[in-house]
């Protein structure tokens, strides 16, 4: 079996969206991480990001991938002897690629902004956005999560009863927004609040975050969020 | 100028006295770390260690160097308009240099032995060295600190009254030690004790201790201990 190589920061959701894949298939691969120090103050992640863009890069063979969600899938169907993230039948499959979707379409925008404008751009010494602007993407937000609320009284999990990728895949920016003011948004959510709870306590979410919290990077900007404020 | 590039874990002692020597000349760098995931548990660093033997590699343009105080001879001289670390004169070079030979001849190989023994064997379930062959690595390292205690009446640091790269080369092996019950041979003798207080305290090796605290690697053997463990 050709070995898995990641290349990038913890910090960075990308990042942490296919380590908490890989955990949860228990699959063995190397990580490879690049810290660059400039005099004693380590350079923020978000700055790395900048210059090429390749935040993330992952290795399989002679397979390579850039796109956390493309390698998530990737990962679901390579290694299908490992726990199934990805479903059994057609329904289930088509079922956890529409949640996959609306996640990149509609969570991930209004989150990464409100993550970098709420959580990073405060403590970086950096101008937020208009306090108009963020009430608009928490609007967005909230329109997802009443999408989400709704479904999770049908089901435990977003596409089904079981955790799989469509659920994992919201773990990073989610993990962000419950530092920042955004949290009551899920926590005024029965279901969604009780789907949060029970996503973000699972093992291998828990070593993820164990990594981001590695002192030396405490620092760092996640580089999604960077992106985002870019990107906007 | 050419870029630094250090390779390895920041838990190794070898790693981190060239790490502590960094900070302390404020050098630009880059740090590469490789983990291996296997499932989902990390990999003791001290297994990494044995393919090679190549824990550590350092890089500064064409230079290539994997020997820890070889190293930071290499950045003290090369970088000579940051903070001194290396002496002035003729006669002051040559002190550091004696007593940075001391350390790796007489100092290094009982600490090592014992911060393998009596730290990280029993916390990995391995069955350390008798008793009798610890205390002989005591009565070493005792005989070396009275040295140091001897010295430390005349002089506020090991080579005279400014910290260099003797001081600094102590810090990886007597940091662990002070984990274990060798710690009352330091704190015993007044003049040895008041030096560690000092060098310990230094904000270079504050930083590289935030490294090694990384929750992930926290259960990481430091690469140097399983060496003198193997080779003994």
């Amino acid at each position: 079996m050709a070995s898995v190589k990641l290349f990038g920061a913890p910090t960075s959701t990308e990042v942490a969206r296919v380590l908490a894949c890989l955990f949860e298939k228990e699959i063995d691969f190397q990580l490879i991480r690049i810290d660059t120090f400039k005099g004693i103050q380590r350079q923020p992640d978000f700055l790395k990001l900048q210059p090429t863009g390749q935040a993330l890069t992952f290795e399989h063979g002679d397979k390579t991938l850039v796109d956390s969600r493309e390698i998530i899938r990737y990962v679901a169907k390579k290694f299908p002897n490992k726990k199934n993230l990805a479903g059994r039948g057609m329904l289930e499959m088509a079922s956890i690629e529409q949640w996959l979707q609306t996640d990149e379409r509609s969570f991930d925008p209004p989150s990464s902004f409100l993550v970098f404008h709420l959580a990073f751009a405060p403590a970086l010494g950096l101008m937020p956005a208009e306090e108009k602007e963020i009430s608009k993407k928490e609007e967005d937000l909230k329109r997802v999560l009443d999408i989400y609320e709704q479904q999770l009284r049908e089901t435990d999990y977003l596409a089904g009863d079981e955790f799989s990728l469509a659920d994992l895949s919201h773990l990073p920016n989610a993990h962000y927004l419950m530092g920042t003011r955004c949290a009551s948004l899920f926590n005024s959510r029965k279901k969604v609040k009780k789907w949060w709870d029970k996503i973000s306590g699972r093992d291998a979410w828990k070593k993820v975050l164990a990594m981001q919290q590695d002192p030396s990077t405490a620092a760092n900007l996640p580089p999604a969020a960077a992106t985002a404020a870019g990107g906007d």
